[in-house]
């Protein structure tokens, strides 16, 4: 079976025929189910991403919140993955990284097993641990300035040389690959960095969490990140995933999604993308 | 079923009883295998920890070699885990950490799914990713000076305030829990500035891993960071796994774990423990 090829010119298209940069996060909780789909997270899943498949350019899921189920997790999230399919890019948010006969193993699990295009790495342990996850075709998408409280504590510390932490991530992994099979991570809650890094990275796609329940604003992080490839996989998660509690979840899902999408037409226009 | 509280004192305790500071890194890679067992993981591990039981402190699986292969992976390691029982510290390498939210979901897997005593945690995005792994009775074991060569990539960088950023993360992340709770990953292959970290941090343990196959040396590493309570947990995978590739593979891997408490011992006489 010839496999998709999901390169920079994949997303570019997929951007212009969905008019979208969004990345649907799939953290999905048990514990936040719409009684209708009765604990089922197969259910829930395959229902979001049907209601969804038109509005975004890529799926992440999110490999802590199969994990938490314990081996039946990774069954259905190996299902959630299969019934994707190929027209989307297939990120697997998992933050691994280790030395590199340990890294191989995670690329092995997560491109090979598990059949996704992209994996999130954090950077900690440097270029062995890095440079497992290049594989042809493959997106390696690194931790920079992340989303959250914490990465003040040490991302936005300052270096002897005078740059963040995360500009000297940003800095020494780009030599390990390249803008077409290397991402970073960039929190929405940091837009003036992000216009920052869109300047000194001007080829880079940036995955950017944290609009929605973390309080980024799409608008404002379209200004500042996007370029004229559209250069942005703007993810959101739990707005879309429990937009409605009742069993209208997934249409409710897909008008979130839609909601968003209108916000993020104009930028696409404005870069002349469509 | 009353769990076994695996404290510092359980662990003091079991140093002295076993006269050992080792843990054995569960690292199965299934082409590694002797050929007599038929590429049964399983039966290999069970094999191994018969073996190893009276010369180990703690096991340590390292969850990639499991996740390589695929969901049934997940469910051998659960079956391993199960075997160990409770008399080891059971630690996850796992390193992981990711927001909070999610943070919460991987300490659900590691601690209650999969019942391991202690998890390997990368600190890249800070407090709120690594606070939801503190639970009553486990241990979080956050990277600080990894064995390999990329930890001169970020983890060695100087920070402005003149510390390396492996040092700050240590100062930082000290204050989120106690050295009955906390752990550091610190290289063998970094002998002085384990001696160093000794210093600083008196009554934490470090978990020691690049003996072996990594070429880190034990005597100089029981100088350099032992306390008197032990003070080290010292990490060999492949050296011990494959110590012979014939049917006697257990027997050389307990013979080769003999041979490095030999060598242990006398540090554990010199601190007074023993």
């Amino acid at each position: 079976m010839p496999e998709t090829l999901k390169d920079k010119a994949f997303l570019i298209q997929r951007i212009k025929e969905v008019n979208s940069l969004l990345c649907i996060g799939l953290d999905t909780a048990v514990s936040k189910l719409p009684i209708s789909v009765h604990q089922d997270v197969l259910t829930f899943n395959k229902a979001i991403i049907d209601a969804t498949r038109e509005e975004c350019i890529a799926y992440k899921p999110n490999f802590a919140f199969y994990e938490a189920l314990g081996p039946k997790g990774w069954e259905l999230l190996q299902h959630t993955i299969e019934y994707i399919g190929d027209q989307h890019l297939i990120i697997a948010d998992a933050k691994r990284g280790d030395i590199g006969n340990t890294s191989a193993m995670y690329a092995k699990a997560i491109f090979d097993e598990m059949g996704c295009d992209a994996i999130t790495v954090n950077p900690y342990m440097g270029e062995d641990c890095v440079s497992p996850f290049y594989k042809v075709g493959k997106w390696v998408i690194i931790l920079a300035l992340t989303s959250n409280q914490g990465s003040h504590d040490f991302q936005k510390q300052t270096l002897h040389n005078g740059s963040k932490l995360y500009q000297e991530v940003m800095q020494t992994t780009a030599a390990w690959g390249s803008a077409n099979d290397t991402m970073y991570v960039l929190g929405a809650t940091h837009p003036s960095e992000v216009e920052a890094c869109r300047k000194t990275f001007p080829d880079h796609f940036f995955l950017i969490p944290g609009i929605g329940a973390q309080g980024g604003d799409l608008d404002a992080i379209c200004e500042a990140g996007m370029n004229a490839e559209g250069g942005l996989l703007i993810n959101a998660s739990r707005s879309i995933l429990y937009a409605d509690s009742g069993v209208d979840f997934a249409k409710a899902a897909q008008k979130e999604a839609s909601r968003m999408n209108a916000l993020i037409r104009p930028h696409l226009q404005r870069v002349g993308l469509i």
